[in-house]
């Protein structure tokens, strides 16, 4: 299985980086095949998805974390070039998808949850990422990509495991209610998932373009900012009122709203990631028993649950793919992001 | 079964009900023996405790939910004088304590949780109480007493099941480790149970004096303005910080500290009433999958618990006991209260 390697920059001029260097600059660099140590395999990358966070990288708020200059990005699929020793399962030209957490020493907080452990590193973040043409991963992180999903929508099984997660966090069963504040990818995603699942789900958005696409999507919608949310929520479940509710906004006003709808023993799920504290109503927690879970990336399970769910056909995600740019465009499209933010969903095709 | 009611006002002075009238003032009035009706069951109140709740009604804060004048106290032991038609199993001499819920109407959203229902009414708070010589409520309220419990520690199984509710929400395990915030009645009783069940307990408490009771009662504490929660819970813990925090203290202080404390997948459960909205750090939620449960009084099953508790005498609740007083020393005790907060559980001796 030890793979020998001959492929190198020198010889082919198209193995390219898109390289973050700062103040929200990009250039194209050079992608170096590293050779595949013991229980790693090297990937050649097909597709890697722009997520909020790579946004946040751009606009330097994670500068202290990032070790730049950095190649980012974490929403991966890939084919199989070389598989190092130890590695079973893994062969050249398999198709694949990169879960990009790589768990440190364990420490007794973690009580073994090794996706979120204290020394956790998160591959495109902490350590180079998949913004390039090869990428060497350890091969624990590997999910093989079912025959019936294409490599473009591999690129969006990183965040649809996300959803699978937030969702198993709230444990949704068939015929609750369920409501989403916030339909940007991940709240999106998170009303795909409630839905294929056979839950009732309404989308809270403030943003009437992405409420458009959830029409198209056949996801009910409504805007807080046009319509008070209990008020909608109350006929939305003709008086039962939320069983769980997905705050996915991010903002103060969602926080605000996410104790109003939920019944007696209802659920939050705090999917968001909310930098600042948060006003919150914690009466509504004693007086309804509410319950809330923060949720965090995803286990392998998840992983598992979203390469079924896209092979079942289950979730419409060409509708999510908003364009597809070159490795050397990279920099447009941050960009691009930034001029327009209500595009879900950006892929780097790394192969270009 | 049905009552035959000799006994009235006219023939006894010594029927009292403290009535509270507003304006923070009692005042003794004739406590009526009204036959129980089809369901119901009438009692000779033995002892009332005094709760924070009713301080609070005493403050005037309460006005508009408490029907003035009007007889309060919920925190009841009782002998059974007579049952009304329909009921079983309660004959007079029967030695019973009070679970004061009175459900409502069921709606949708109440899903079942008749103890939190929307149209739930607190006896001794929406409806007369138990501070009096007489009471008459539904059979479904009355557990019995166990023989070896008397009816001066009965009157505490209304808070121990509180403490029992919150303990059961947390779903503490031996072993586990658990933090209190907030060392009154409530998070004393807690911390108690907690022990009695096999956790390990830490209490933080600002109050010297409650911090003095704990330690003689062999419960570990440490006062959060003298040194740092979060290392006094590394220490406690070696390293592995809390698998639940109880959030007792009703301050914005206690909700700072809160979300420090727990480990990955740590579970927080409120059990204070914070009337005003508090600065809650949800990044914490998100980052470590924090799970938070508000606790909300009590089902059949945690009075169940506390009298169990009690029998088997694995909480000290004599130590908890801080006076007794007759039913002319209503407003005496009230304003000692506001005079010395500390004091941890005053008794109304109903038969005074
Ligand atoms: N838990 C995790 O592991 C995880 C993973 C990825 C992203 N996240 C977080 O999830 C959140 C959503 O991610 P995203 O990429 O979809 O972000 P996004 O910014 O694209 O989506 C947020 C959406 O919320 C909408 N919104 C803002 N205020 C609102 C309000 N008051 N009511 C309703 N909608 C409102 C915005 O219009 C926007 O469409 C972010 O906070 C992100 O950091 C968490
Ligand atoms: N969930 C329920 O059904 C239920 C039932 C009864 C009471 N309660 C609530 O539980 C809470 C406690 O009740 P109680 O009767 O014990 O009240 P209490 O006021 O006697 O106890 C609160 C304790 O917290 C301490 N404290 C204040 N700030 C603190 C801080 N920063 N850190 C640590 N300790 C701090 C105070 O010194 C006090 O001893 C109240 O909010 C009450 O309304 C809830
Ligand atoms: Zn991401
Ligand atoms: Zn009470």
């Amino acid at each position: 299985m030890n793979a020998i390697l001959t492929l190198s920059l020198k010889e082919d001029n198209d193995m390219k980086a898109a390289i973050y260097k700062g103040n929200k600059t990009f250039c194209t660099g050079e992608s170096r095949m590293i050779p595949p140590g013991r229980g790693e395999v090297s990937l050649k990358v097909a597709y890697c998805g722009i997520c909020g966070t790579d946004v946040h990288i751009y606009h330097g708020e994670m500068d202290r974390r990032v070790n730049i200059p950095q190649v980012i990005g974490h929403e991966v699929s890939a084919e199989v070039i070389a598989a190092g020793e130890g590695v079973t399962g893994m062969h050249p030209g398999d198709k694949v998808v990169v879960r990009p957490l790589k768990p440190g020493p364990p420490v007794p907080s973690d009580k073994g949850y090794t996706h979120i452990g204290k020394h956790l590193r998160f591959m495109g973040i902490d350590t180079p990422g998949g913004m390039q043409h090869y990428w060497t991963v350890p091969a624990d992180t590997l999910h093989h990509l079912p025959s019936g999903v294409s490599l473009q929508h591999g690129a969006l099984i990183e965040p649809l495991a996300v959803a699978c997660h937030d969702v198993r966090i709230g444990r949704v069963e068939a015929g609750e209610h369920a409501v989403v504040i916030g339909g940007g990818p991940i709240g999106m995603l998170i009303a795909l998932v409630i839905r294929a699942k056979g839950g009732k789900v309404l989308l809270a958005e403030v943003n009437e373009h992405r409420l458009k696409l959830a029409a198209e999507l056949g996801i009910s919608g409504v805007n807080p900012m046009q319509r008070d949310l209990a008020a909608a929520v109350e006929d939305f479940s003709a008086g039962a009122m939320a069983d769980v509710v997905f705050e996915v906004s991010g903002s103060a006003a969602g926080v605000k709203e996410m104790t109003r709808l939920p019944n007696i023993r209802g659920r939050i799920v705090m999917v968001a990631i909310h930098a600042a504290a948060r006003e919150v109503d914690l009466f509504s927690f004693f007086w309804k028993e509410i319950e809330m879970r923060g949720a965090r990336v995803y286990e392998p399970e998840d992983f598992e649950a979203a390469l079924s769910l896209a092979a079942d056909g289950l979730v419409p995600l060409p509708a999510l793919i908003s364009g597809v740019a070159g490795i050397d465009q990279v920099q447009e499209v941050f960009e691009q992001i930034d001029r327009h933010p209500e595009g879900m969903k950006y892929l780097i095709d790394c192969n270009s």
